[in-house]
């Protein structure tokens, strides 16, 4: 497999709301392919309208810069890199986001946005869980 | 029931997928609420990438103008809108796009691309069919 | 090959360059991935500056939706798929974008733009020629 | 010579190429002219596909504030320029773009982007060298 089918989308997204609901949180969700274009989203009901566009901001920074959205952040925090957010039509760079490898390769990203960012890492890490085996 | 549940975006997909399927085209199917955000979304695979945002922008332009999609964009056309489809950050002006009503009130739209603009209108019928019980 | 390499960017901008060379045009020559993201691009001395943005936007549609440009302006104006065009941050229709399959597979586009869109086309064609065999 | 010609482009790409192979680095390199738009563009395989936008990016701003990028970063840090990476559809403000100028005169510049801001700027200025004779 070199890239994410809408039924492997489809199973990110369940595990995703899956460990969302053992937290008792309610997000936005996610999936973008390797490109940064959106294969999947739900929003559960109870999340904030404004996380729809942090959830997909998260996962096409993932799939644009493929390392977790946290780490992404903290290194444009460290490094200074001003303007880098604005690059790319807007990227998201704290936790909750998270790219998707396969043999080496990337093939998409997952975002979650609604609850605090560790719970947001807490949820991806569960959803993507599978694809580290 | 004034908003579209999670649930019943689901099933809307669920039910728009079934539709596509039967025609044999691969579509990208998205659920808006009545405030035009984000609530589901399903790219089927084989779908092209450039009809994420069309799927999404013909729900969205339905919960701004709760009309369908096509008859919107007849509008524009007849009348000489100059300029509306460039409102609202971009709107979509052929068919394949529904708004849902229940007891004469917008809870929300759907937006199908992917296909001919009257396969997509035939599978948002479809999909929003058990509302207009 | 799933994918075009730089080596390969480098030899489609070569050969639309010299096409353009033998029609006496100087044009902008984009070439984007798969995913509709830019690979390699040459401007032509003498080029319309304008034209930059145009050749991206062409080579661009191609990987969003894989026809060619010219054919999906149209798919465009004679469905009037009113505010498609507007979809994707900006799409171009008419000729001088090809897509370029392997397998069956869309691997990535060309865009051709400076001269006229028949002879945007012409260059275009050239470029990709070897792609088809 | 009052203005970079696409042959000078392509040897500023060569170069700046030249260099990455040198630290072992996969980036994306612009070129854009003393108007700031885009003369020559190349990805090299394995570049981050969000480093197209920033490339692009780092070169602009120089076009458009021509010091190196690493600079204007600092002085809208330091001297708090709130909004000013925000203008001109989006600036760059860390390092890896650089002015080029001769006779005192800007006419182009060059972006770097996909290695640690310090290599993209040792790379940048290795490719305009030359031009400092």
């Amino acid at each position: 497999m070199n890239k994410i089918t809408a039924a492997t989308a489809a199973n990110l997204i369940d595990r995703a709301e899956h460990k969302a609901r053992d937290l008792g949180v309610n997000v936005c969700i996610a999936v973008t392919d390797g490109g940064a274009h959106l294969l999947a989203f739900k929003r559960m009901d109870g999340a904030f309208t404004g996380s729809v566009d942090v959830a997909i901001g998260k996962a096409r920074t993932c799939s644009l810069f493929p390392v977790p959205s946290g780490d992404f952040g903290s290194l444009i925090r460290n490094e200074q890199l001003t303007g880098m957010e604005l690059s790319n039509h807007g990227l998201v760079g704290f936790a909750g986001g998270l790219p998707i490898r396969q043999n080496d390769c990337l093939i998409g990203s997952v975002g979650i946005s609604g609850a605090t960012a560790e719970q947001d890492a807490e949820i991806a890490d569960y959803a993507v869980q599978e694809f580290a085996l």
